[in-house]
């Protein structure tokens, strides 16, 4: 089945929250789930899991939930995360360089995510090494995408510099953006951009502080 | 009124998400707001939108919407982001400096977090200067915490001194946690974290890029 011509942000932003529970659910031995159970463990409604999968086709049994390792081949499926999907960073200040080390990577156990190439307009950086990659001059990127596959950056430089680095990266035919900085970049329509947004966790971090008798509460809801 | 005894973690992540629209419908000079505008903005129903509203009162007006500038000081009163949060960092590798000097702190006009302190127990790293504060030792950690009023940390140390630093954290006082590290922390319970999990925005650019005409589409949806 292919999907829909329409589909909320949201739900994609479940689906990949769906996968990881069922991950782990797979990894403690767990046959078998449920809607209800999906849903509490992602803090949503048993309807907005059933609504969310429904998108995609039909995966359960009615009045017998899913099977843990068949929806989780499919949501990796439909998510293309069973594929890898190469990587370059542009920007190697502090944090493309954290992001170059950063262990979650390895998070998987599939490695969908593989770095080919860390990029900056900077000669001291250029020829520095990360996570056994050297880092290249930005004129390079062209010659690396085409090489490699590139399929998605992060982009990693100083704010008034990531509009720069877009068009560069738009131009040699990369199709996603992670974007760090913080400010909305100007992409053509093929293009996609997830924003990073650390603040939104300290926002929230702010309201349980205030209201500590709800962290507790958390796992019940629902 | 006071929040309810049980509030989904999803609603408090969605507040902070219309309090984002708010303040720019605000810049913007838009003075009315309804549940459809800010469904469609935040991408969920117009129902989802007043029942997370609903759990800490009633705003609006049957029929007539939201006043912008209300609803946006009440969403920043509820989320607690109407005063002064001091925070701290542990872990001044390449992560927490770029952290120090990440420019999102000023993104709102309202500079609602402030670091006080930059901690880390290389004795390389102590001393050094970032963003006009001077890294210490965490063994100093609780005079900081205690002059300052220290309310939350971003924990950037690697994977396996998480915990350590954690632990260090709550022993002082500190009540909020923004993880960075990719593990899961064990605190007491009137201590909330917040993890931060940059591969899920990497996930959605998968689903993305294969599925390109779904972008455009992304704000015609619901």
């Amino acid at each position: 089945m292919k999907p829909p011509l329409s589909i909320p942000n949201a739900t994609i932003s479940r689906l990949v929250i769906y996968l990881r529970i069922l991950t782990n659910l797979e990894k403690n031995g767990t046959n078998r789930t449920s809607s209800d159970l999906l849903a509490e463990e992602a803090q949503v409604s048993a309807f907005q899991v059933r609504k969310d999968l429904a998108y995609f086709g039909r995966f359960g049994t009615r009045g017998m939930g899913y099977t843990v390792l068949t929806l989780r081949r499919e949501l990796q499926r439909i998510l293309g995360l069973n594929r890898r999907w190469n990587c370059v960073i542009v920007g190697m200040g502090r944090l493309g360089q954290a992001l170059a080390d950063y262990p979650g990577y390895m998070e998987s156990n599939l490695y969908e995510f593989e770095l080919k190439g860390l990029f900056d307009i900077d000669p001291h950086k250029v020829g520095m090494q990360f996570h056994g990659i050297t880092v290249q001059h930005i004129n390079d990127l062209e010659t690396c995408v085409r090489t490699h596959g590139v399929d998605m950056a992060f982009i990693t430089v100083p704010v008034d510099k990531a509009q720069d680095a877009a068009d560069a990266l738009v131009k040699v035919g990369v199709r996603g953006i992670l974007n760090f900085a913080p400010t909305v970049l100007e992409v053509s329509e093929e293009v996609a951009v997830e924003q990073v947004d650390f603040m939104a966790g300290m926002k929230r971090l702010a309201f349980y502080i205030l209201n500590p008798h709800l962290k507790a509460l958390k796992e019940d809801e629902e």
